[in-house]
């Protein structure tokens, strides 16, 4: 991200204008379209709003941009003379197709965290660059030979990764597979996109866990599917809930979580696990198993997932690297009967040739290699170690003001908040005291969730994350 | 792939069994499904088909599968006893959701080069590993160290290769841009994918050139979006019928590959750029330029991009590795208006959450070195060798019964079928013979088309690629 230089010998906004001015002239703000905002822009070059200002006047007096008070300064439509009649009017393809955008909160995030790095980040769902393998795939990348063969790959994934992924399962899930059954995706994410858009229809209704990550996926929104609730206690969804819902509403598919849910940490009781199956079993319907977390189990061993129990063929599978090693690698994998693993390969050749090989090549080696068990020791005893640190600072920072329970797995905190605040306002007030959560709408809770990851943020950052949520939170009180 | 071991005790059809009995018992063919057809099985394993007959009369014996005449063998709805009373019916979920299956002729392609392994490809449109930098990337990856955050990065790409790919675009395509106007993609595909399912809604109206690489992907059509078609001739499209389709059908975006167009090879004239843009200037009309074989120009200099003379912002241009580097890298890039990059950079996160972040440093440095240079050179000298090969077999072999051009840059040739044979056949001949091609037909030309790529082919295996579809070709005239 460009900054402007305080040694430079022109004024700071002078250095600000010629930068927008030369970002106009290259076509990406074309005629038409809207700077950003005098604040937004002040937080990112890092410089007082007053000197923005004065940028945006001189690109004014110069006949760049207008502004108009309430609509936004505008690259103006006569800049480039005669010429071009029109510009495409792109706010409009920015909000066509079928996507919705991501949700207001969830931008809001991601947006904090670009502008302040300093910000103690308990919001993004992923592990600390110290728990992730780094020295590890390093070393791997210097040992191995990789003058494979660098051409189109097969779209269900490569072969020696399959392979690794199906030993990997039934040593570690007791799943037993072949390497023929799996697909390699990018990600659960990629897995779940592939499911909602491949498999189901616009219009289908599915259903999915009450509070749950599926929620705050506009995916599910922009595949067009009808969402039902099924709510999620102590023991996960109760499965008389899926049976109503498949009789008032026909749902097509059940999206669950059952190890360690995300947000709450819930955990799907054995005796739900077995009635889930036999009614799905005899509703014939398709259960959709997300299982990222179990392999973070910090005491005993994770229940044994669905799939493992699975004998009529319903249920879809699907693991990743991102919570047990690295969110960045992009790897994960679905495990699913043929005819859907052929259907999901050719879909997937639409929309992005299959994954980068290079990464595949990595994570199966990885997977094989003498650095995983250790490697997995090591993530479960410092994420039950940071959970221990984040519960101490919420019983020093938040006696009487939070409500929730230590999770034996996975990589969050779901919290009740007693005192009664506005979701928005409390994570304005976090991000101005420096921290960041995850309001809990954002998961289809009630009122009065939030969800802190003390995976993410370092071991000594934890205490003081909370302490600056406690004060936001105390402010609005 | 498994196989059966021919130094077993067991007779082969009873390993086969041993084998499908496995695979349907862990659920990759649930009860109902279809097993493979007894011709395919035979071809994968390596096996008689009386063998495959065999192995499906043991299943049978043990009422694990039924066969109806016509019907193909299914794993039989009574093999799990009576408790799963149905499975889904995971044929009708492969059927669902909004995306077509690829076309015929290339899963039939693809099909048939996974299932033989000698056949000479003169199909797949990308590089011979020997035309890859493999060893260059081998040694980036044992020079560096890759011990950055592997967390989840900007969905916009990671900002060392945006940087690396604005100083190239400039470099090599003169093409000015910032590091915030470029989104990085997995190759071309997801560039397209992403603006025929974000930038254009179901309904709306495009200009394709014909014929066109993008009539082969099914994307256009998953999308809903109408077809429309743009001749192109040596020089390219024409320009007043861009004009004549947007008067009619109002389309909202023409997709142009102006050099070294696949699969013609053509060259969209200078004069002819110009009036392009002046007219996508005058209708407010976004022009795709889809540019991947620029830099494998034999001789001169490739002719600048619509996007290097484009004042009014009215270009999306799409960039890739696959064609200069390596296929399976899947690295692209897209230079776009801010207000896109941001909406696609969205919906980016909701399907895969963006690219690895390994096959993006890799790329990046590449771009950076000083292997670069040098592997350009000595691609364009081989491409052209090859180009050269390829065609003094076509005059040696078919003299008289195809018609070309010598393309002055990328990976095809584009011929005429003098004798009028029906397409599917001549594949067919061809796939028996030993090589394969892609039809004209596949890519919307009127019959008579085919398009040989000589670039993946081995040099040595050109020659004789061509007198396999020689062969061919004269035992249907
Ligand atoms: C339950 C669940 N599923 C899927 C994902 C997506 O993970 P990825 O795409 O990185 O594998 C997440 C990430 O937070 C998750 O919590
Ligand atoms: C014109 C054109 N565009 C796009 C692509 C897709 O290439 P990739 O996704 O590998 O970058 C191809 C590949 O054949 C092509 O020929």
């Amino acid at each position: 991200m460009w900054k402007p230089d305080r040694d430079d010998a022109r004024p700071l906004y002078v250095q600000i204008a010629d930068y927008l001015e030369q970002r106009i002239a290259y076509g990406d703000f074309p005629p038409g379209s809207v700077l950003p905002s005098e604040r937004k822009l002040a937080v990112q070059l890092q410089v007082n709003r007053s000197t923005i200002i004065a940028a945006f006047g001189e690109l004014r007096a110069m006949g760049i941009v207008e502004s108009h008070v309430g609509r936004g300064t505008r690259v103006s439509m006569m800049k480039w003379g005669a010429a071009p009649r029109h510009t495409p009017n792109w706010s409009r393809y920015a909000e066509g197709g079928q996507f919705l955008p991501n949700l207001p909160f969830m931008r809001r995030i991601r947006e904090a965290l670009a502008e302040r790095p300093g910000l103690i980040d308990m919001a993004s769902g992923e592990l600390a660059g110290d728990l992730a393998p780094t020295e590890e795939i390093a070393t791997l990348l210097k040992e191995h030979d990789y003058t494979a063969y660098l051409g189109y790959d097969n779209p269900q994934g490569s072969l020696p990764l399959r392979q690794a992924v199906a030993e990997y399962l039934l040593r570690h899930r007791g799943i037993r597979t072949t390497e023929s059954s799996i697909l390699i995706t990018s990600g659960s994410q990629q897995s779940l996109y592939l499911i909602t858009q491949c498999l189901l229809s616009p219009g289908e209704a599915v259903a999915i866990e009450d509070p749950s990550y599926c929620y705050s996926l506009p995916l599910f929104q922009s595949a067009g599917l009808r969402l039902f609730r099924l709510p999620v206690d102590e023991g996960g969804v109760n499965p008389e809930d899926i049976l109503e819902l498949y009789r008032k509403h026909r749902i097509k598919a059940v999206f669950l979580n059952p190890n360690y849910q995300n947000p709450t940490g819930a955990v799907l009781s054995d005796e739900r696990r077995k009635r889930v199956l036999e009614l799905a079993g005899e509703l014939g319907l398709p259960i959709i198993e997300d299982d990222p977390f179990s392999l973070t189990s910090y005491g005993d061993m994770p229940p044994s997932p669905l799939k493992s129990i699975d004998q009529a063929g319903t249920v879809l599978y699907i693991g990743s690297f991102s919570k047990i090693a690295a969110s960045g690698l992009r790897v994960g994998w679905m495990v699913a009967p043929h005819a859907i693993v052929e259907r999901l390969a050719d879909a997937r050749q639409q929309m992005d040739f299959g994954l980068s090989i290079l990464p595949q090549l990595v994570a199966g080696q990885f997977l094989r290699s003498e650095h995983f068990a250790p490697h997995l020791d090591r993530l479960r005893t410092s994420l039950q170690f940071k959970r221990d640190l984040l519960i101490e600072a919420m019983d020093k920072e938040l006696r009487g003001l939070v409500e929730f329970e230590a999770p034996s797995g996975g990589l969050h905190l779901w919290c009740r908040l007693l005192p009664e605040v506005p979701e928005g306002k409390l994570l304005e007030e976090s991000i101005a005291a420096g921290t960041v959560f995850v309001p809990g709408s954002v998961y289809g809770s009630d009122k009065g969730y939030a969800r802190f990851t003390f995976a993410r943020p370092k071991e000594e950052d934890i205490a003081p994350g909370v302490a600056c949520f406690a004060r936001a939170l105390r402010s609005l009180i």
